[in-house]
């Protein structure tokens, strides 16, 4: 099988891909509040070596069992969101509506790239965009079922 | 929005597509079954009109309502299957383990297109095919709500 076409994966993406922005309780940072973005794409176990495929296109990211019989490929590591999910779906266009879930997931990697979500006013920034996301979507992709940040 | 591009089409497919082979009774027909091929990419209301986009590239089939919120783009007419859809997906590969379930599909496409489906021995190889089809992935996409060869 051939390398992955970037298309492919935007087309994949379109299809199977969730954008979203965990917000949780956490008493070790100074705002109260711990920021977990994360990037996935989900897909039955038959197709794991599909999602190896797609860690091995974009060379970061994990892939880990989601819930029963289905896996994920996340990404979670703000330096790989930033410096390589970002600039590949704003250099290739998502066509579905995802595509605006992917402009405020963007704004919360470039708000937290300047540290904005270790202030007040920043996480109340971040909050508000999130709460803005995946709104016309199932949500059954964008739950995190683990919280190590192990990519 | 650009025209899709063929590789993003193939990647949303293996996201979010399906072959499926109906077998129907139906005393019209000779040997008493109707066979029912189609291709469907099914999407939630809110992207109506990606899936008008993939009918115009294709420049055929129909967009329906598929149930609840979320609507179907789908192919049923022989011509165009054997035509449109099966070249498409021989000249860009499915990526996903759905390849398999399309080179079944593409194997009832070439019998019907020779009329086997019409002997009862050619209904009989279309379903052993058929039955070996979907046999991984949950089938929600691959129920025809509708019966109507409207494309």
């Amino acid at each position: 099988m051939a390398d992955l076409n970037p298309y492919w994966i935007v087309g994949f993406t379109d299809g199977e891909g969730c954008f979203h922005v965990g917000i949780n309780p956490n008493s070790d940072m100074s705002v109260g509040f711990q920021v977990l973005p994360e990037f996935t794409l989900v897909q039955h176990r038959r197709d794991e070596q599909l999602l190896h495929k797609i860690k091995a296109y974009f060379g970061f990211g994990v892939v880990r069992r989601n819930h029963q019989d289905r896996l994920a490929y996340r990404v979670r590591a703000l330096d790989h969101l930033h410096d390589g999910i970002i600039p590949f779906f704003t250099r290739y266009q998502l066509q579905s509506k995802k595509h605006l879930d992917f402009l405020k997931f963007r704004d919360v990697i470039l708000l937290m790239k300047r540290g904005k979500h270790l202030e007040e006013d920043g996480l109340r920034a971040i909050r508000r965009i999130a709460a803005a996301m995946n709104t016309g979507s199932v949500k059954i992709e964008s739950s995190p079922l683990e919280t190590g940040g192990d990519d």
